[in-house]
C-alpha cells in the first residue's frame, strides 16, 4: 500500500471496470455502502467538452462510523464521505482512497482519533483484498 | 462569515428546507453544479435507525475550476468535491463549507493554491448572498 501525502492507495492489474466492480464488491465487505458517485470522465465532457481519463469518485459510508462521528462532530459533513477513487493508469488502474486520520488531525478532536482509526484499516482492507485477488 | 478550523459558514435565519434551496440557488450563482446529495438524515434512519436532525451534504462542483485542479493534481478525486453543509440548528439553519485552501495546504501542491483561493472565494459569496437575503 502507497502512502501519500492525503491518501493511500495501490495500483492494481486490473482494467478499469473491473477494478470500479471489485472495490465496490470489497467496500462493501467492509461496511461501506457507496452515497454518492462522480463519473469524472463523464462530468469533465459534459462540462467542459474535454476527454479525460477513466476516473470515478466513490463516496463511501460506513453508518455506524459515521454516526459516531457526526455525534462526536457535528460540523463533520464537510469531510464526509470517504472518498475512494478509481482511475485507469497505464494497463491497469489505481485505487486509493482519502485519509481519514490525516483529515482527523486537521480537524483537531481527539474524539475523532479511534473512529478515523477504524475507517481507516477498513479502507486499507478494502483496497488490500482487490489487489491481492487481482 | 465564521471560520472553522476545517471550514466557513453562518447560521441563517431560514427554516432548514429554504435553507437548502437558496444555498442551491446560491451555488448555482457562483457556476457550482451539485453532483452529490446525502439527507444523513435520512442515512440515519435507515441504516442505524436513530433520529438525526435534518442535515444535508450537497457536493458541489465548479467544471472549470475542478479541470484546472485535476490537471495539475490527478489524485485530487479524493477532495472533491466541494461539500457544502446544511443542517438546523434553534430556529434556523447552519450553511457552511469545507475551505479548498487549507485542503491544498494539506495536498502541498502550490499549483493548486490559486484555484483553490478562487473555489472559496465563491463559495464564501454563496453562503454570504443567502444570509444577506434572509
Amino acid at each position: 500500500m502507497e502512502q501519500k501525502r492525503y491518501g493511500f492507495g495501490k495500483w492494481v492489474a486490473l482494467a478499469y471496470e473491473q477494478a470500479v466492480e471489485r472495490i465496490r464488491q470489497s467496500l462493501q465487505q467492509e461496511g461501506f455502502g457507496v452515497l454518492t458517485e462522480i463519473d469524472v470522465r463523464k462530468v469533465m465532457k459534459e462540462k467542459r467538452g474535454v476527454e479525460f481519463r477513466p476516473y470515478l469518485i466513490l463516496g463511501a459510508c460506513n453508518p455506524p462510523l459515521a454516526h459516531q462521528a457526526l455525534e462526536a462532530e457535528l460540523d463533520l459533513g464537510l469531510l464526509l464521505p470517504c472518498n475512494v477513487v478509481v482511475y485507469a493508469e497505464g494497463n491497469g488502474s489505481v485505487i486509493e482512497a482519502m485519509d481519514p486520520e490525516l483529515m482527523v488531525q486537521v480537524v483537531g478532536n481527539p474524539a475523532l482519533e479511534p473512529i478515523a482509526r477504524e475507517a481507516k484499516q477498513r479502507l486499507q482492507r478494502a483496497i488490500e483484498r482487490v489487489a491481492a485477488e487481482a
